[in-house]
């Protein structure tokens, strides 16, 4: 199985009041690791929606175990836990500098057209879709 | 059992380039609702924090069922699905002006002080520990 | 001079961990107030883009005098300061509950279409470029 | 003078519906290299805070030259245009990977305790005062 890790220094505008990142951000560093995973395996996101297409989420589910502070350095693990070629499942580990685990989780996603209409990833973009199955079912 | 609806306008910030709300910004309306739903039986989160206690976030469940895009305004309907005093389950249902679902979920809370350790809500605040079971079990 | 005020809540996600408003969050306060001024006036801005064109910031300038906190109200007036139908100057006074000056500033913005090439307002919409006009000389 | 460079590439969260990366995240860009900055020229931001100090923000005044784009990489040149101990005045240079000027401008800091009271650096943080001096005066 393909994963991919992405390392991020905490920003301090992602603190809140209760002095640890607040919890929205891990939704938003789940993307930006998903989007390097995609990258590293060949798909470049910019690139993708430029040629037209979009991958709204459908679902995300994400577990809090331990707070990330401002000082710290994330990194979020991520790989693809399924993929049918019309949905695809992401799954995440993300860790302090230390090893502490402190979120784990998921998140699902469609592949449309710009107008949100759902495509099948096999039909418009083959070349992508092999890329996907590849990095889904890679032992390595 | 009681509800609380909060109707939020879609910020401008709160698009991306999919020309949609981004998924994120949901699970920020989710703690704004909570929030208001908590003021509404008693329970001013502010003074909440400033008495020396903190709610932090322990899961995150949302589905996207339909986007929300600028120029609508959010309902953001919340309750309590469960309390035992240590934690908390808040339900959540999101829709448009037009009524129509865009993502429901749920989210799980812990109460602790401000070191982020776990309190007992009925030892330490007991006063709103019986205003969430009413919210948690009243019937209208 | 025509001016809007929009009273917005401090949601809890835009507190940092000083513990108050991150200052970030006023250019989004700013932005927010701004459209509802723009609605005030008779420009819908959602269906001025839908029209074909977009109004991207030039400038940002804001002093930060004292901090808004969780369990605020900030209270956001803005109005035009100038308006050539090229360009558009906006003021901001933000206070909060008790009247106390927090934040003041102003913002430069253009008129683009979806290419991001400048438009004359006057030319593409007239009727828009007249009830800015207005709202820029009015005297009330 | 002394000056620092911090590459961050665009997150698909920051961008909003004009499909540009939002003018609010400019100011984020600002905080995250001045921060890389102070870190630097040895000024442990995470660890000045937690001595009991804050450094607030008294005005940010950017211009908006070009956009910023999902699939872009910004390069946020900072430097300290001037200290006298009790504020600190950044200036900014923000290009893409083409080099292209995106955005300039400045920024003023003061220097608090936790109260948010005003304090003399030199007073309270000799050390710290004389690394900010030295990168602001040094020719390099």
């Amino acid at each position: 199985m393909k994963e991919f890790t992405l390392e991020l220094p905490v920003r301090y505008y992602e603190t809140d009041q209760m002095a640890i990142v607040h919890h929205s951000n891990y939704v938003r560093y789940c993307e930006t690791a998903r989007i390097g995973f995609l990258y590293d395996v060949g798909l470049d996101f910019a690139a993708f929606e430029q040629s037209g297409y979009v991958s709204p989420v459908l679902n995300v589910n994400l577990n809090f175990k331990r707070p990330a502070r401002f000082g710290d350095t994330v990194r979020i693990k991520t790989w693809i836990r399924r993929f049918n070629g019309v949905r695809i499942w992401f799954g995440y580990d993300i860790r302090n500098q230390a090893g502490t685990l402190l979120c784990d989780g998921e998140s699902v996603h469609a592949f449309c057209d710009k107008a949100l209409k759902p495509v099948m990833l096999q039909k418009v973009r083959p070349d992508l879709y092999q890329k996907l199955a590849d990095a889904a079912t890679e032992r390595n």
